[in-house]
């Protein structure tokens, strides 16, 4: 018997292999087609794409995946398998019911309309033009919407979309925390808004040639302990990272020669997913679980880095100078407390991806909101950009000129991934309750990054987190590390208290 | 009984879909090794490639495959189908049954050792040592002598794997042209080796910033039409192009900073591949038909463009001071007929891809004389260092030192590629062939060349061999274009002329 049970369990390990082999396959054709595919193949490209995927689909639906599952699922064999055989069953199984439930050609048209949906959105975007995405847009809503009745779902239909990135966390939850937020943050900005004490700016618009930046970054990766052995960074018109095997992990990033801190943050912050998947233990290769556990604990280590590393003063107070020695003398007169305020100037923005880290959750709750809309059937499609423009202009004041810079500007939808923008703030709130755990431990904090020993920091991660992979769940790796569930509290003491002080409000 | 037809047809298609999508995720993630991919990954990668690859193998040998040979080859339904589907289902039965009539346990031996060998191979090579070497070529010979019984073969043994290459063309028309070719190619380079006529060379071994040869090797591919929007130029150890789809065809060039031509002419010979791939008609995306049909038409098509166009005096006219522009100024005092004799410069060496146009079919027939030999059990593997370095002595003139730069040069033979060399001869001859049909349509073709015209030429290619894919036969196309068979004359002519002037020779 105990024998049999092996047998099984190193086929399903085979099955599994399969699996994730089309995956890192479809992975590299993605960066491929976003870093410089040539465009009149694209479109093939997004039919081989379709075709993996598939299989993929097709692998993790099929009777063998069944028998897998009835097997190795059996309550009195669980003592002889191995820990990661449970959860990789455990995830293979999850995504086989929501599977099983959509009809095979229906999910094949999805994934060849989301692929061609993300070149015309990138071309919607740059002409500014919202019209020529509706259709694409209208559609991805629709099967969305299909999707949920599929899977069917407990409280408020977004939940069934909330729950595929953040398992555990509903509306419910995400209403109060959001809630708390924004009783708080808004005021907050106001203060800031009518404060006398605004930094001083414009030197960090002055010329930086992109290839100066990309070094800086390059410079930058490798003090946060980014591995150039097992990966690679690339420029793309939407920033992302993506880790194919734990031996490459890529990330991208985007220049503005007149504004260096979108590529500096983007980096930093892309670093931080790269660490995550570049130090997953090695035993998960080849396993469905060799991944990130959630979107929001993936986001909580990418804005770790960005936020708590990336805008903190003692690792400006190190790399100052190095900034300096690769910029084009626009900083040499400023001194590093002016710097350090300018870059944590917070002002309304309309870009997200560019927002200051307080303004940030404003943005993410606009989206919530709309797409808590959208798949409730409680707006259309075609009403968004008014839709977007009134949103923004309520929380943050400011309304977009144009679509490119409003409802445009976010890749997610063209992929169909609703459901998925919380996990930036929710990953927001986990790191400042992983940073006010890690100040247990390393009360040094600020001096291991002056002294450029973040390899500690990082090491700290890996082992409470990183490693794990999807071995844990995110809201059981949160419990694990801080000892509590979701507190919105500590990102609101942090941001109260960090903002005061760079205002120089009461 | 006409619509069930149609029904397998499509089925069959969407099989092939499948087959052609594997290949092409291959193609990427090859590509994506050689041009930049992070090593700690590479390891994993190829674990991928093998999955996807197996996956390749078992589609093509599948009952499925059976049943749709058996389907679509009946005689009495030829009527009903379309000639794409007749030619697909012929290249499908000659693969299938090549596969399926080799032992499937023989054959994974045979897969394992030939990947081993690769590496002992590179080792040998880098310490010119035949002996570690020769037991791997020894059993690599013996399985391909046991491949050739289990295929069958018509007269020589090595037909048999000439005609995996280049269907149609055996040892008999073989021994025929080389034999010509070298009656009167050995006589010519001796008499040059005597001329005293020699050009001057030191200045193309002038410093040449890689950059700058990148941008006129860019500016070069422009002129020739190769199409930006279909492809890209990237760095490799070793040159080669790519066609993942017509859409996305990808070259690659090595740089030597002391000697421009490896770059150009490089690049220039896989343009010559690329034009061929770029141009394949739309209506065989996704069949097998979907690539050049042989290695021989391939290579023609490189050489047509590397040796006609990039060695050719009007071309030079035309593109010297381009040259000049982005030179660190080594030919500002050389004359365009001096330049020209240099670039034409003839001189026997030991390396066949440094080789020169004139000597380099000599190279090949060394190999194809040793290969037929072995194949035939008239040579023994223990033998081939005594028989390369007299071969090298008797047609070159010259005698390796050690086995590092003779019979251990090249890659081949430990992948199991025997009967891929005459490929390269037969390129040749077929692209002279071509060469002097264009003539006729063409008269003016030094002075399209001059005018910067050239798209003609690729016009003329393309739509005589490059739209037809493999819907042709080599000697089908060869046979309809000029409307004669192999025929050695024209490249014997064109070299016996260009060389004559170039040496000035009596």
């Amino acid at each position: 018997m105990k024998e049999e049970i092996k047998k099984v369990e190193e086929q399903f390990h085979e099955y599994m292999k399969k699996i994730k082999s089309y995956g890192e396959a479809i992975g590299v054709m993605y960066w491929d087609l976003r870093t410089g595919a040539p465009k009149k193949g694209a479109e093939q490209r997004s039919e081989v794409i379709g075709m993996l995927s598939s299989e993929v689909f097709k692998l993790s639906t099929s009777e063998q995946m069944a028998a897998f599952i009835a097997k190795l699922g059996n309550h009195e064999i669980q003592a002889y398998i191995s820990d990661i055989t449970k959860k990789s069953l455990e995830e293979c199984r999850k995504q086989y019911e929501l599977n099983k439930k959509i009809p095979a050609d229906e999910y094949k048209e999805y994934v060849i309309l989301t692929s061609k949906a993300e070149s015309v959105w990138e071309d919607a975007k740059n002409k500014a033009d919202f019209a020529m995405f509706q259709p694409y847009l209208e559609k991805i809503v629709e099967y969305n919407k299909r999707f949920v009745e599929y899977w069917g779902y407990e409280g408020n239909k977004y939940n069934r979309l909330l729950d595929m990135y953040e398992p555990g966390v509903t509306v419910e939850v995400l209403d109060r925390v959001f809630g708390q937020l924004r009783e708080r943050i808004v005021p907050l900005v106001q203060q800031i808004a009518a404060s006398p004490n605004k930094p001083e700016t414009a030197f960090l618009h002055k010329h930086f040639p992109k290839e100066s930046q990309r070094e800086f970054s390059l410079a930058i990766l490798e003090e946060l302990g980014y591995d150039f052995e097992a990966g690679r960074l690339d420029e793309t018109v939407h920033p992302f990272a993506t880790g194919l095997n734990p031996g490459d992990v890529r990330i991208t990033t985007k220049y503005d020669e007149n504004d260096f801190r979108t590529a500096i943050f983007g980096t930093i912050h892309e670093c931080g997913h790269a660490l995550y998947e570049q130090n997953i233990s090695p035993d998960l290769i080849g396993t469905v679980l060799c991944d990130g556990t959630s979107m929001g604990i993936h986001e909580s280590q990418s804005l770790f880095f960005e936020k708590f590393v990336g805008k903190n003063y003692s690792f400006w107070k190190r790399n100052y100078d190095v900034l300096k020695k690769y910029a084009s003398g626009q900083f040499d007169d400023v001194a590093l407390d002016d710097f350090y305020r300018a870059v944590n100037q917070s002002q309304p923005s309309l870009i997200r991806i560019e927002a200051d880290e307080l303004t940030y959750p404003l943005h993410i709750m606009i989206r919530y909101e709309i797409e808590k809309g959208l798949i409730n059937g409680e707006m259309e499609v075609k009403d968004l950009p008014q839709i977007w423009n009134d949103k923004y202009e309520e929380y943050l004041g400011i309304r977009p000129n144009h679509d490119g810079e409003g409802v445009l500007q976010d890749v997610h939808w063209s992929g169909g991934s609703f459901g998925y923008f919380p996990s930036y703030a929710l990953g927001y709130m986990y790191a400042a309750q992983f940073k006010k755990t890690m100040l247990q431990d390393l009360p040094n904090f600020d001096e291991l990054l002056e002294s450029g020993e973040g390899h500690v920091i990082r090491e700290w991660l890996t082992e409470r987190i990183h490693q794990y992979g999807s071995m844990k769940k995110p809201l059981e790796i949160l419990n694990d590390v801080t000892g509590e569930g979701l507190n919105a509290q500590y990102l609101i003491d942090y941001l109260e208290e960090k903002y005061r002080r760079v205002y120089e409000l009461a």
